[in-house]
């Protein structure tokens, strides 16, 4: 057998420690899948993790260190883009190859550090940085290769996805679904990055530039988070025959790419609707295979580590593809392509007329009401909320609507409005 | 750019035609991918397709005279193991790749042609084999590869869930079904192959022997089609929570490989039951990664085009793994191994006391009743149906429980038996 692929790791968290596990335990499955064996040499973490079994190999606590050993790929797993890009060039330059499971490095320079592993003809792989274990980079490299790739949607970020469908089939609370989230530990203490839709933007920064070979800007995503989602728009939308999904969403459009990241409405129908809790699941359409969709883990130490070591073994066989520098930069044009339904919810004085002024509105902007949602108030309430799902819009025109809207006497409170997610030809139906 | 990848394609068929339209359509974007062009030199048919447009390509109808001809690839798309098989063992011995869709052909000697590559350093491609478009096989060599994967289970045959989904959607018989696949060019005039479950017994076969690192003998791939699940089954199933599915399943067993395809009932809340129509899906489950559902195409000329391709991409850009011949032969266990509940649909003579006598047989082999469905019989019938839903049975139980139910004597007409999928653990849910 050819001489092992030595290989350095950069991180000891949660997935550090699990890659460090499976290597371990699939030792000779991935020997023989790879044609030689993966040998751990080096492991670096600021905090040592005595309960780690590192199976001899040698210990330090300067990250750093890593870029000058002797290794043949740095696996970096600390995260975030200050000492991981220093590590991850550094690497490069001393001809490394690279395996990352970052995004947040990915999504702000990717495309430079693809420039500079092409230019020495190494590899970076990033399998882990998306979808935990769901091959997808994989997918769109290889098997989707003879693919003009035109739109992904997926659902790639886990807590949000857990949170979701905790308050849709429990009931909870938005507050008592992250509370639970971050018992389990699906969400961090600070949840801000996973609920706001930052890590989800992230990870479809990378897919995007992949799928499209394009650079893309990260700050050209449009974000949107949870946050605003309430338990009584889950019940609506469900009554209206939909699920809320938090969808990360990227599409080609003349001259340029839509990227957005926002909860949307989704269609029963369409088989994403039915992914639960941490799941994730990415939808590519091809132009010559259609709409695909991939299902799996999202996140977690034990699937993260399945694509790191994954891309390992491509390393060991030689045949991890070397990745390319983009061939072009496509505007980014976030939602103000966007034209689909939306999903209104107005709260509004209980009083004559207000609904007439509400339609009046809407009449005037052309916008078609398909269906409406009131209940009589409960004895005690002043308010009401009207419920709206309308026609295609335009995104400028919903945005003029919607301050003409809050500007009404009868309207009492800031208006809900969340996107119909506009898939359905693209998607697998249920 | 580096020379042209060569190609010479062997069967101008849906897939042949397709394959030639895409190699046009998305030249510059598969080049690009590629590292390199690649060129359609050749195109053999046993008919020629004058209508079919080869771009330049010398055209030749003895299909053996691609196995000597000036090209790096050998495209095979004839199927069935007589000339393809010829074609492709020259191909071989003259020293170039093959890229195949021929499940027949792998599932009867993949494991000899893999060894034959093996020996010269060449590649097979066969990611258009077993379901179409989705790679599913590209996620078995490389992105799971750092998994023991220790089941699999799918639906990989669009004509038998076409037929399926018609009948619980449209409430159509099996065989206006049929009639209709016929007609939307889903089923052959000759719909054996499909409806008896051998197609999708020879696409199983190709993904355990590649999941499970075996050799697989086909014959050992126990094989039931759906011909005699009816439009009642489907409704009971329903109004017992399930659907029934045409499952093809693979499970690493105690010293060998359960491998199976037999019509199932489904849980509803797995997502995979809520596949329908001609889309196919194929559940992996790795040790580290966990349960992975890949959905998409898996028939029709441009799916199966797009994978037929993406091994062209891979294989010119040098990242195409050489195939191995499986290090052993696991013992193949059919469904003797299965446990699982059953679905029974009993036709019993109209009169007092023959459920007990059902009641009794089942309760002397200790299997406990989970659901009855009967329904009062119609004023003209003589007999009715007794449906049992019973808890986990083992197979050779079930065969000795049903020999004596079937001479009972309150029993007048062959029983339905369809096995309960027994898959909850290892799948995402919905």
């Amino acid at each position: 057998m050819a001489s092992p692929l030595r290989v350095g790791l950069a991180g000891l968290g949660t997935v550090g420690a699990s890659v460090v596990k499976l290597l371990v335990a699939n030792r000779d499955a991935v020997a023989t899948r790879a044609g030689r064996p993966i040998h751990l040499a080096r492991v670096a973490s600021r905090t040592p993790k005595p309960d780690v079994d590192l199976g001899g190999a040698t210990f330090n606590t300067d990250l750093a260190s890593l870029g000058a050993a002797d290794v043949d790929v740095v696996v970096e797993l600390i995260g975030g883009d200050g000492a991981a890009r220093t590590l991850v060039e550094t690497a490069l330059q001393a001809g490394k190859h690279v395996v990352t499971a970052n995004k947040a490095l990915l999504a702000a320079c990717g495309d430079d550090l693809f420039a500079a592993a092409g230019r020495q003809g190494l590899s970076i792989g990033f399998e882990a940085s998306v979808a935990g274990g769901i091959p997808i980079v994989n997918a769109l490299r290889t098997g989707l290769a003879s693919n003009r790739i035109d739109a992904l949607a997926g659902i790639v970020n886990g807590t949000s996805n857990y949170i979701l469908t905790a308050m849709e089939e429990d009931g909870c609370s938005f507050g008592e679904a992250l509370a639970r989230a971050q018992q389990l530990g699906y969400a961090e203490a600070d949840p801000t990055f996973d609920v706001e839709g930052i890590d989800a933007a992230q990870k479809l920064a990378v897919l995007a530039a992949l799928a499209f070979d394009t650079r893309i800007a990260f700050d050209g995503v449009a974000t949107e988070g949870i946050a605003n989602v309430d338990i009584e728009d889950i019940r609506h939308a469900r009554e209206l025959g939909f699920s809320i999904k938090h969808l990360a969403i990227a599409r080609l459009r003349e001259g340029g790419v839509e990227a957005r990241v926002h909860p949307a409405l989704v269609p029963e129908s369409l088989l994403i609707a039915k992914v639960s809790g941490v799941m994730n699941a990415v939808m590519a359409h091809g132009d010559a295979v259609g709409p695909t969709l991939f299902i799996g883990p999202g996140a977690g130490g034990m699937p993260t580590a399945s694509a790191v070591v994954a891309d390992l073994v491509e390393l060991a066989r030689g045949t991890l593809a070397t990745p390319k520098q983009a061939s072009r930069q496509l505007a980014s044009s976030g939602v103000g392509s966007v034209i689909c339904p939306h999903y209104l919810k107005i709260p509004a004085i209980d009083k004559a007329g207000v609904f007439a002024e509400v339609a009046d509105v809407l009449s005037r902007h052309k916008i078609s009401i398909e269906a409406v949602i009131q209940r009589p108030p409960s004895s005690s309430a002043t308010s009401v909320h009207i419920v709206i799902l309308t026609n295609d819009i335009a995104e400028r025109e919903i945005e003029t609507t919607l301050a003409e809207l809050g500007g009404l006497a009868g309207v009492c409170g800031p208006i809900t409005r969340i996107r119909v997610a506009d898939l359905d030809a693209m998607m697998p139906s249920a």
